[in-house]
């Protein structure tokens, strides 16, 4: 099937993209890859650019979706925080290698691409400053500007990525816990 | 001079690595940039590569420096914290454009260059790992494990270079004052 051929294409593009980056990988390295000439590799992306961009969309995309079902819950809003560093650090540390491409790559995305996953990206910052005005809102968050504490926890979220193969110590969702500590004590605290 | 016009091949290099990326960026690009021809471009760099290791190795080396001469003031824990986040906010935000190359193109280096830029990043991670751990030994901060609280700290501080520019709202030294309120307020009251 076509579907499963381009999953494998993809697949082995995420890892040469993530390994050699984005612009040292040809698409004959692609071809190769997966046993493919580099005449009927096209019959199942139209370039290597495409590639990127399904690639990353399908990266961001996830990150999105799963913040926007933890928001619909009735959880309580520091339960709704904390289950959002756990769902990001859960699907950041599965997709690592998706992850890398999203977080590094994307930048190589000409427009209107690149413009595709700014907007998805600006999304879900948008979806974690509204937890945290939801959290001002409510009296239990204390901060000066929503949208640079957003900033701030998402740049530790993000970062993840370069780290995280390094530290076997803990697992993904203990990470999480250590971390929506410190941002949720932090948050709760507000102004010294 | 040749001095300064290594300089000028280095700024050079930086803008194009920043924009273009390091492997899209070729040896012809740099010398046209500088109004070289390549083969002289070659009396003052011995490869790209070599470049990409004084730029990286620069920027890293600057992160260290700076957080050193903090750690050794005589300045109370949470204040050499703070003036570490400021620090580190205004370094990032003035040589925006070479802490973007170290930061997502340093991986492209090879081998053994690779590794000398991630001992100076091991060792930025350490020092502020040490300045947590010198809170918590002052018993002002209370972290379950302050190494991964120095890499969820640091991840705030190095996505900076993602978002600084589109952000006209705060200075650098604002942001890392709210950076520094939201760390410090979750460092100080520990786990929930």
């Amino acid at each position: 099937m076509a579907g499963n051929k381009y999953e494998e294409i993809a697949a082995a593009a995420i890892q040469l993209f993530e390994q050699k980056g984005y612009h040292a990988t040809s698409v004959q390295d692609i071809a190769d890859a997966v046993g493919l000439q580099k005449g009927s590799l096209y019959h199942y992306i139209a370039s290597k650019e495409e590639l990127l961009l399904k690639i990353t969309h399908q990266a961001i995309s996830g990150f999105v979706r799963r913040l926007e079902e933890i928001i619909d819950t009735d959880l309580p809003v520091e339960e709704r925080f904390r289950q959002g560093i756990r769902t990001h650090m859960q699907y950041i540390t599965q997709y690592l290698s998706m992850s890398t491409v999203l977080l590094r790559e994307a930048f190589s995305l000409g427009e209107p691409h690149n413009e595709v996953i700014r907007d998805l990206t600006d999304r879900y910052l948008n979806l974690w400053t509204q937890i945290i005005d939801e959290g001002v809102a409510a009296g239990v968050f204390y901060v000066k500007d929503s949208r640079i504490a957003a900033l701030t926890i998402l740049g530790s979220c993000n970062w993840v990525y370069r780290w995280f193969k390094e530290e076997g110590k803990y697992t993904a969702e203990e990470i999480a816990d250590q971390m929506a500590d410190l941002f949720l004590n932090g948050l709760k605290k507000g102004r010294t």
